[in-house]
């Protein structure tokens, strides 16, 4: 019952019905880690995630020379481990205890039992992230419209200047590449470069942009707010 | 192929092994809407959902009125409608084809059925969100860095003077609450607090915060960086 209810705050399972959060919580094995204990090595099988009861733990990774990089610290109500053990790989990095934990631990193996004997908490699941993603993507987008539209006109404007000072450009990273370097995804550069395009500041097909009206682009990278 | 090609564009999808990407197409079903075609209509069940390989769909409400609320335009490559198919509940929204459209159905009582056969599918989709989830959870923290904390800042001093200029204060909402607020989720809400703890701007005991050094959270509030 404690379980569950630790379960229950989880992202990974909020919103799950009480029955499916019982089975969940029926899989998990309950572990207690001491300061300094280990729970897994970089390159060691992913077989099962970990929910966090209580305390802390570290993610971290070692360099050649042994210097060690903190990735991570997770706390009460997290959840890790999650990315390998659903793909099936290995874990990809250290984890210690930086504090006496307590965790949950859900085998792999037995999670697999769990979904095909009952598909609709993995669609529950899905569900769950799926709704969570969606939420999490107008927030990027409300994030992004204030200093995206901005960063995506300087880089333009960059291209125009390598380009000899042409308005006809030619991007030269692809859109999910550019997204990540302007700092937002691809679905709202979509958007924003179809913003652009409905003000006439520039015209777009495929990796192709032109420059219609360099002076918008130029306040837009000072500062200026989208309009629209 | 073409159909596997689509789905693979769909970041539901994205990744998966190329036999469960097959398997994933063969479950799908293609259908075409002309231009002012409804999809589904809002309280149907959810029987289904749909991944958009050309043309465009709005998602609208309708007002007691009979006025229309747009929620979304989708376009090629996006999806939805999987969240009340995951969750086994109604159309929350009604969904029309803008422009003539085609469109890729995924009928619910398949789905289940590949996955009961199939887990690991179930497992690879869950891992795939989950990265998602994890990649824009950084994105949504990198953003509110910048922000979050001048307005949390501007927040404790406010209800500082709601009570009179104390010093001990109150939430009077709970983290989630004051997350969405804020304009951000409440894992970065609690590092920020956390920041702010560390520096002794602020203590914090659960829902009591006391306001150690006023100036400090004012030159927040102004846009100075939370150090650290």
């Amino acid at each position: 019952m404690e379980t569950r209810a630790s379960i229950a705050q989880v992202p990974l399972f909020e919103g799950l019905p009480a029955d499916q959060l019982s089975k969940v919580a029926d899989v998990s094995i309950e572990q207690k880690f001491g300061k300094g204990q280990t729970l897994f090595s970089e390159g060691a099988k992913a077989t099962g995630f970990y929910v966090i009861v209580s305390g802390r733990i570290k993610i971290y990774k070692l360099s050649l020379e042994g210097k060690e990089q903190i990735l991570h610290i997770f706390g009460a109500g997290e959840f890790f481990a999650e990315v390998p053990v659903f793909a099936g790989g290995a874990f990809p990095a250290h984890a210690e205890a930086i504090e006496a934990s307590r965790v949950l631990f859900f085998p792999r193996a037995a999670f697999i039992e769990l979904v095909r004997s009952e598909p609709s908490l993995a669609l529950n699941m899905l569900a769950i992230l799926c709704q969570r993603l969606r939420r999490f993507t107008h927030m990027v987008e409300d994030l992004s419209l204030k200093e995206v539209p901005g960063r995506l006109a300087a880089y333009l404007l960059y291209l125009g200047e390598r380009a000899e000072g042409s308005d006809r450009l030619e991007l030269d990273t692809t859109k999910g590449q550019l997204a990540s370097l302007l700092g937002t995804i691809p679905e709202t550069l979509s958007r924003i470069l179809a913003k652009m395009s409905q003000q006439e500041f520039i015209t777009v097909e495929g990796r192709r942009i032109t420059i219609l009206n360099r002076e918008a682009l130029e306040n837009l990278a000072a500062g200026e707010k989208l309009p629209g």
